[in-house]
């Protein structure tokens, strides 16, 4: 390899891990020449080789920049609306999913399927600090303290999070439950009976297949967009022809497809299911970690007839630990508080305290702006190093939120071969199988990105596109 | 009131309160005369005025003794075996339990009504020293480390004191829950289906009444003796006649009953419904807190089939703070553990792992000594009191462990009333509503004797029993 052309590779490598993102400027040529020690005729041709790879682009006046990759990104195509709507699916996705997370936990394996974020950057030492200050200073603090529905010092603190949101609630409406899976657990069940049909994205969160699969639901998969959500079109058609108990989605970063629903497109399902007078219940998990520059709506946020239940938890964005979530049930507040109580009676005081303290006194804001920065950043370096390594025809998501990028794999690449194969040279990765009552996305993955960028983890994806290679 | 008549009713109120227990020996005539500075002569007819009216006895050559009270302290009557029992009842107790017990942690109220054990004597703050200590050497200690089943080191902990308590138990067979009611909840669930029909004992602990609730089945109440459980000739007779899903029951302490199933009673339930291939679930979380020698049996000890499902947890032996029970599911362990990860996801470790080291290194034994011998001792001293103060035809339960007692109150007397009555005076109990299906026990009352005797606890039940009197 000539000079030019190792000079040319590195910085297509730099550009493919994220180190440099689209629109940056590169250094300049006679800067380049200096650092590298090599001539100024050298590092023109090199910048040259990439300007006709369409890796970078030369502006007038003002230097070389790294080219916006709408042209070069592949984006995965919508889901074809020809799907065999009118079959609902009885749900049984539970064991796979918990056995998938059985070894994705193995130790020392590299994290790529983990569905929780790295838990490094959060605050969790400073909420056991306010957790053990509590222990301390409590004389007989007691379990029947918490009755549900909650806390009220968190009901409060989840309320003024709520607002500062752009969301007023009425704290009597809040219900604290055990994390979000609890929320919607007692939702769906408030909202539906055993044996309804309940109407889902595709690809669907597992933790919504799992609620259905509980309570001896069906699940309709209904078309989503990858960049704007759950087709209302099809949806819409649906409802004229058959009988819907309840909608289930996450309208923001939904889990795999990182997606934001547009404002309009949350108001106009909203009144869809309103004008049929279907309950929507909304997983709101991820709402803190956006990348945009605000706070992203929900779909409580146009919810006029109390048939929105929202639930929520702090799994996501301060610690999964503590195992808390909550639910804005509307006009099913009443019926949730009852199961929640029949459920599991009260959700521990100490944890509710404790985040409840951290909330009212710590650096919330600050540790969300960190950490959000973050994973915008290596969004773009792990699409980038999977569309490197991985074989031709592999697309990905574009996250505009949270920490998953969904990968899918060209056709015939069976995601649990991958996921056995990259098991053994331990790497673990989330294959597409948990996403569907259906058993659609064999060949998608779901990778978690929430984790510092390393050599580790960029030989691991090297690893995994040399194995999705070999299975195509 | 002459000095004879002061000292005998100082008397009669030692043994009322308790101070004073069956065949504990009375100080000598001549001792009495010399602490009191009265006369022999003023002694003697105290005694003997006490002999008449049945509270001592004299035993030649050994003295004056408190008498037993099998004759003096009415027991309550069994249940009728001439009750519908072929009506199984729909459930929605739910709401009237939560509502009391709202009201009944208010505070400042004399907590009879409280279904909790006083938190004082519980080593809670050792728990909490061991919780503080995992927070701080626990780097990066994840939600993942213990999916269901749960926490292994905690899971050994339990197979170890199951085998201590003389019941060799699998440790993969044990499901960790977020206390015994998720418990009960899932494997119930795991057992039967909305809309079956399950056989309780009457009156039926709310928790029992909430999980078939919860479900949407139907609550079938079976007669049963305040002494012996669950009446096995009834339910023989209802097995012959109609399709029963589970069985529920406590055999140990029964809440609100206190009885313990004698070993061949508990064998002969276990063989009656394993004729019938019925799984039982048994909720036995009041094990720890026995009165006789030695700790009990459980269903499980008798179950060849794997048909018993057994429900515990620590809150009523360690501290109830933390939410952690467990389930031994028999056969339908896998179908719990399903259910488990379907209903809450995992457990939060922090509290099983603190649970565990406390287990391990500290003296859960010492601290259940204690605790047992003060319930035992208070058992009898508020059955006197209640006898003392309350109208004639009041009867009382006589618990073998736990903590409370369960007073039938002259029929007509509504206990509802009683607890609104209270309630204004701040005193709390446990009204008999909660513990049918079928509204009945409206004229029974629980109360909670798990707190040192003091003043203010005789003088709440001086004032129950007034108004008892006021209602009856």
């Amino acid at each position: 390899m000539n000079l030019y052309e190792t000079l040319a590779a590195d910085i297509e490598g730099q550009v493919a891990r994220g180190v440099l993102l689209e629109g940056d400027k590169l250094p300049s040529v006679r800067q380049t020449s200096q650092h590298r020690g090599l001539s100024i005729s050298t590092v023109l041709r090199a910048y040259s080789l990439l300007e006709s790879k369409g890796i970078i682009e030369s502006r007038p006046q003002s230097g070389y920049f790294v080219r916006t990759r709408q042209s070069s990104m592949p984006r995965p195509a919508p889901l074809a609306a020809s799907a065999p709507l009118e079959l609902s699916s009885e749900v049984d996705v539970s064991r796979l999913v918990l056995s998938t997370l059985r070894t994705i936990r193995a130790h020392g394996a590299v994290p790529l399927g983990s569905p929780y974020p790295d838990p490094a950057p959060f605050p969790w030492p400073r909420i056991n600090q306010y957790a053990n200050a509590i222990a301390r200073r409590s004389q007989h603090w007691s379990v029947m303290d918490d009755l549900p529905p909650g806390n009220p010092q968190l009901m409060r603190q989840i309320a003024r999070r709520h607002l500062e949101n752009g969301l007023p609630v009425d704290p009597s409406e809040i219900i604290i439950t055990v994390g979000a899976t609890e929320a919607i657990n007692l939702c769906l069940q408030a909202a539906a009976k055993p044996g309804d049909t309940v109407a889902v994205e595709s690809p669907t969160f597992y933790a919504m297949l799992h609620a259905i699969e509980r309570m001896g639901m069906r699940a309709l998969e209904i078309p989503t967009d990858p960049r704007e959500g759950i087709s209302i079109e099809a949806l819409r058609s649906i409802l004229s022809q058959q009988r819907i108990a309840a909608c289930m989605v996450m309208p923001n970063f939904q889990n795999p497809l990182g997606f934001q629903m547009p404002d309009a497109r949350k108001r106009e399902l909203v009144e869809l299911l309103a004008s049929y007078d279907i309950p929507a219940i909304e997983n709101d998990v991820y709402h803190e970690l956006y990348y945009g520059d605000s706070h992203p709506t929900s779909l409580k946020t146009y919810d006029t007839k109390g048939l929105v239940l929202h639930c929520s938890s702090f799994s996501k964005s301060l610690t999964a630990n503590y195992r808390i979530g909550w639910a804005l049930p509307g006009r099913y507040t009443a019926q949730v508080e009852k199961l929640k109580f029949l459920n599991t009676l009260t959700t521990p005081t100490l944890p509710q305290m404790a985040i409840a303290d951290y909330l009212q006194n710590d650096g919330y804001d600050r540790h969300l702006r960190k950490v959000r920065k973050g994973y915008e950043q290596r969004a773009r370096m792990m699409a980038a190093a999977v569309l490197r390594f991985f074989p031709a025809g592999t697309r990905v998501s574009e996250p505009q939120g949270g920490y998953v990028l969904w990968v899918e794999l060209p056709q015939g690449v069976d995601a649990m071969k991958l996921y056995a194969l990259a098991l053994e040279r331990k790497i673990t990765i989330g294959p597409g199988h948990m996403f569907s009552a259906r058993g659609s996305y064999t060949n998608y993955i779901r990778l978690n990105y929430s984790y510092p960028w390393s050599k580790e983890i960029e030989d691991a994806l090297r690893m995994l596109g040399r194995l999705a290679g070999q299975l195509a």
